[in-house]
């Protein structure tokens, strides 16, 4: 067996113990989880989970960037190649209203109930969640082809992301799949005829 | 001192407590809230709290229901004797925007949260929220003044309730009012140019 390298091995070491937070948090909120029962979850010894993440503040930080750069990474790539036009527009429409409809979400959902009362995890959350947010925005922005100069367009885009947050909200106690795609259909004909004009390219 | 009358009293112990709800869920979550813990907030008796609502389901069910009657009817109310035209269309689009930016929803997203991982407050939560949930469609519908036999104007009504959710969770943590203001403007635009037209009034 070849030996995996050292960086190599931390890299691992650190994914995994940053996806075991995201399952933790899911499934039993921010008050159940622990640096400990996260390195338990992972496989990965208390010592080892410390040395990564000497608290779980910096997991938690870590597990939003990480949660935050997969989606957007995936949304880039599901419409990648895309020709313009109607149809990529619904396309466009429908993976950014699908954006919060996956596990994370209610994660994420933990961690802002928990820092509505919480201070200090409200105080790390807060400025994490808006860099989050601004990425989102500048993706979608960029997914979309439209031009924020025009009047209007900037609160579209933002529109549609609230928009997906609220569909991720329906999604969380029973499968709103079917619903969505009708909105989603709605969604992409409204961005068509009132935002679509502003292209930029 | 007049004694107040046996069935007001009840009907005062029984809002009391509906209330004392609300807030425990807001701020201590669903595992934390109690039937004891909201007969102390409340200040009854836990007897006379078990004698109104035998186990937290019932306070629950009774909670969520009053807490839809009350923002309906505080919404009608804010629209009431508005004329027609594009200012009535930016009031309406204002307040059901405005409908989840209050503390109560806090409390709702506490217990979805915690509905997604419990199968029992899950099934209590499911048919009550799909309930309130068509009652506020309905209501927006009615004051939005729409026609929604025309092509895709049940899914905009759809969306702006989502939408209303999603700025709900924007503004958790932070006071999010400036730009909601800015979106229920272009939002209200929007409406006024899409679905306006379908007007049945």
């Amino acid at each position: 067996m070849i030996r995996e390298p050292q960086q190599e091995r931390s890299r691992t070491t650190r994914r995994r113990l940053i996806e075991a937070a995201v399952e933790c948090i899911g499934e039993l909120g921010w008050t159940g989880t622990t640096v400990a029962v996260i390195a338990e979850r992972a496989g990965v010894s208390r010592g080892a989970a410390q040395h990564h993440f000497p608290t779980r503040e910096d997991l938690l930080v870590a597990a939003v960037e990480l949660v935050g750069e997969v989606q957007l990474s995936e949304l880039r790539s599901q419409v990648a190649d895309l020709p313009e036009g109607p149809s990529r527009i619904e396309t466009v429409a429908s993976v950014l209203l699908n954006l919060y409809a996956g596990p994370m979400f209610r994660a994420a959902l933990h961690l802002w109930v928990a820092g509505s009362t919480d201070q200090a995890l409200r105080d790390t959350l807060v400025p994490l969640e808006a860099r989050v947010g601004r990425e989102a925005h500048r993706v979608a922005v960029d997914l979309l082809g439209v031009d924020e100069s025009h009047d209007g367009v900037r609160e579209m885009v933002q529109a549609t992301l609230d928009l997906a947050r609220g569909l991720g909200l329906a999604n969380l106690l029973t499968d709103d799949t079917k619903r969505r795609q009708q909105i989603v259909r709605q969604w992409a004909r409204m961005l068509e005829q009132n935002v679509a004009g502003t292209t930029s390219v």
